[in-house]
């Protein structure tokens, strides 16, 4: 685990210098409210996954070449966190106040648009980088289609809050499309940078996808069960809000009608609740094994997705390779 | 007049055609909020630009090539209203409710997210409308610079609403940021389509940009002096709201003391007003002629606008040429 950390924290220095040195203008509160979250820290996972990608299957041009793209993936991901974080109504993150909390509403919007133009931008960049402009054209088509699934992804999330007939497949297909697509991406990105076939293209997706599903329901289940110091986030915000998690979603299946009755009010984001409900649902989850059962089915997605990287060929560099199977272990059994 | 109009209607049809066909998805809730203003309306003038723009400088090869783009800027623009209609809290576009009364603001800030991810993916989708890979490199540059330019406008116009020390000249680099840089970035597009040399595509820049600042200028007048029921918005928002339109900062510059008091009282965004208030407002425009004023300087930005049309050697269809110098006389004396 200490070694994941490591990488992401030196790959985590090439990227946001990166984003430093390009990321600027004015007015320069603007450029301050888009940078807030990405000087709060954050794993940097995305960028780590395209730059650790395109070494795997390049060498270290190829992961020179992915530095803007993996730049891109970075800011485009802050972008949807501070857009999300207005829609969701948070006021943490990272540790620190959200961006519309310290700006407002208005420049949080504005700070978002600006980070999402910009991820385009650095993929433009790309170019200066040794991409050639066909690559860079595949790259932005990889970037755009990620930012309309994740607009989905978001869209049906708020669509859940109010609904109860969703089932852990749809559960699963949104959070495919929020938190799956981006990281899908970001595989992309690294081998289309290492010049790789198509087929190798589609598997790094599927890698990515796999790893990301992963990692959301480790999301999920570290907001119930994670230590608030460790994550940044306050805990239990997701019961409150009545977001339908794995978690949540599993219990429900099991629960017996007067439980039900519990989990509906509870979860009704509309309703005022008591500590004492949130934490009867809580245990509820711990006690028809909730808790234990999301894990094991992220673990199932973090065991394909390490397949998947066993199955493809032309590795230039296995080091790299043997990391990204660390990091999808890291996606499920990481604390922060 | 009938004519320019009779022309944006056309374009419109084509434009709006491969927008239809292209912007679908799921949930279709979010793409009906996402289409909501285009299908209320709007004159559809930056695509027009854009495919006039190509049309002039290439035929109707280079046209037919510039309708991805020409459709990108309509949803680049639709996106940074549904926005602005956001942090402005602005109730009514094009004669309906916008989108945030509509569908609540975090479907608003949604929509356009979508929007914007949409507009790069049709310039990615143009190499399949003849756009070779070099040249939408080039066109994504144009729009990211664009989308870049329009945050700096923004920022801007929400900062001057607090602000007393704005000069007329703060004024107009603003607006050419806010709505400039948008239809720069349209005449470039076309010129890009039509394969113009890089010193065509300049100067087709700094045509889009001047009529966008007359543009601007304009609608502010209409704003105040305007019919609303042509324009579809409600009538003195501008100065509820305290924007610092070039009618009130040409007005400050000539009030008295007490005037000046009146103006920046009215004119303070978070103070309540009554009607006569702002009425008064109205009056100390039209007393100090900030009304003639205003557009004498929209009317210069519109006639140089058509001198660099003048300039430009290689076109191919003179009579789109024709049309463009209507547009930039349309920007200025339009009524809607």
């Amino acid at each position: 685990m200490e070694n994941i950390e490591f990488t992401l924290f030196k790959y985590a220095r090439v990227v946001d210098h990166y984003i430093y040195e390009r990321l600027t203008g004015t007015p320069e509160e603007l450029y301050r409210a888009a940078l807030h979250l990405i000087k709060a820290g954050g794993k940097r996972l995305r960028p780590t996954i395209a730059l650790l990608t395109a070494k795997m299957l390049g060498g270290i041009e190829a992961e020179s070449r992915a530095i803007p793209l993996a730049a891109a993936i970075e800011i485009s991901h802050n972008f949807t966190l501070v857009h999300d974080d207005i829609m969701d109504k948070d006021e943490y993150r990272r540790g620190v106040p959200t961006v519309h909390k310290v700006w407002g509403e208005p420049w949080a919007i504005l700070a978002g648009d600006l980070l999402h133009a910009f991820a385009y931008r650095f993929i433009v960049f790309s170019t200066d980088h040794g991409m050639s402009k066909g690559d860079a054209h595949e790259a932005m088509k990889v970037l755009t289609v990620a930012g309309i699934k994740v607009s989905r992804g978001q869209a049906y999330d708020l669509m859940f809050e109010n609904r109860w007939d969703v089932t852990p497949v749809d559960y699963l297909d949104m959070v495919y499309h929020k938190t799956g697509a981006m990281m899908e991406a970001s595989a992309k990105l690294g081998a289309i940078a290492a010049r790789a076939s198509n087929e190798v293209i589609e598997l790094m997706g599927q890698f990515g996808s796999l790893l990301g599903v992963a990692f959301q329901v480790r999301d999920d289940y570290l907001g119930v069960f994670g230590d608030p110091k460790k994550t940044g986030k306050p805990i239990y915000n997701d019961i409150r809000r009545g977001k339908k998690t794995l978690l949540v979603l599993l219990t429900m299946s099991m629960a017996s009608e007067k439980e039900k009755e519990l989990l509906m009010r509870v979860l009704d984001p509309n309703v005022q609740k008591k500590e004492e409900e949130v934490l009867k649902v809580v245990d509820l989850m711990k006690l028809y094994g909730a808790d234990v059962e999301a894990m094991k089915i992220a673990s199932a997605y973090a065991e394909r997705a390490k397949e998947i990287l066993r199955e493809i060929r032309d590795i230039v560099d296995p080091a790299a390779r043997d990391v990204l199977m660390l990091m999808a272990d890291y996606s499920v059994t990481r604390e922060k």
